[in-house]
């Protein structure tokens, strides 16, 4: 086994990164399950076989496949600088109890962020997890580039 | 040259991760390509120059360019967790030959997946593709998490 | 501090990832400012507390938020590949000099971008940016190709 996986920061930060990674990834097959459950197609090769007036129907947009949808793009926007900050701040040594803070801190937000989107909770639920979430993620920016600025 | 880069398993995955990426890179000129060749432009700037009769006919969307572009959204929801899971499954030392399985099986799907959707074959090709991705990004997740799981 | 973190192309790899991952992360509270400044939102709970008339109002899509989206997606689709292909770059141990130059550029390409797109600048100011940030990449990837590829 490679020497990083030896390393206890390291190693929590790819537990955490898998389980909001795969978190994100879960939101593909729930826009799925949501188009076959609401009937809301947008490729025509996908109501095949069906007739016109059918696929007429099912070839529109449903507010809650493109609720999914929106949340699903919320997490691409976040999830991914996640991943990228918290591997370069991973590799700068940080405390392990700090970095562990960080890490459950922005899992914890991705996750009530999500069941807040998808549950349509009134705001600003949705909104102080969103902003709570970036700000782990500029903070650990901030010691990436403090530590190992080079121009 | 790095220590990592002469692990076997590491040199795959950035062989195949540079492969995929390349691939979904290519959806960009792709676009702009069919953009040109069907006349579908978003941006007032993109049309300038134009008679206001033809600018109104251009600033349309055209389902040929939308089609390019939920491929292209598609691979960034599936390449980006490859990946992520990908790069963490390298480091904790799997075997090459199982590595490799990997690797090669999630680039086959995703290599198809923009053929079937792109050429809008008939389904289930492009879902099957789709599904059996996913599930080689699942494979290497779990591996991640039983093996290096510190939370 | 892990052993990557004294390598000087991996700190130049990790400083400028670092600055356009966050340049990338700033469209998101821009999205957000244009969304309040606008008055154009789209989840019905962002506009709870409202009359059913302002609802209806607020609840379209504004030309600025959805310029500055394109541009926040633009972004992910070019940022996310400089950021795997160049972290793959960093380890496959180029000139110190020639690795600059590559992550230089690139930023310099994205910064100029998003002035681009955001001000509406007359074209081909975005495509000349879009371009040669993706040659930067592709340029990367095939030293990455060129020196581990193993399939």
């Amino acid at each position: 086994m490679v020497e990083l996986v030896e390393n206890e920061v390291f190693m929590a930060f790819a537990t955490y990164a898998a389980i909001v990674t795969l978190k994100m990834m879960l939101m593909g097959p729930l826009t799925v399950y949501f188009r076959i459950a609401r009937g809301s197609f947008t490729n025509e090769e996908d109501v095949a076989g069906k007739s016109d007036a059918e696929k007429k129907k099912l070839l529109r947009s449903h507010q809650d496949v493109e609720r999914v949808q929106r949340c699903h793009h919320n997490d691409l926007e976040n999830i991914i600088p996640f991943f990228f900050i918290g591997l370069l701040y991973s590799l700068t040594g940080p405390e392990l109890s700090i970095a562990l803070l960080h890490f459950r801190a922005f899992t914890a937000c991705r996750i009530f962020h999500t069941i807040a989107y998808i549950g349509a909770l009134p705001q600003p639920s949705r909104g102080l997890s969103y902003i709570f979430g970036m700000l782990v993620t500029i903070s650990m920016a901030y010691r990436v580039l403090s530590t190992i600025l080079f121009l």
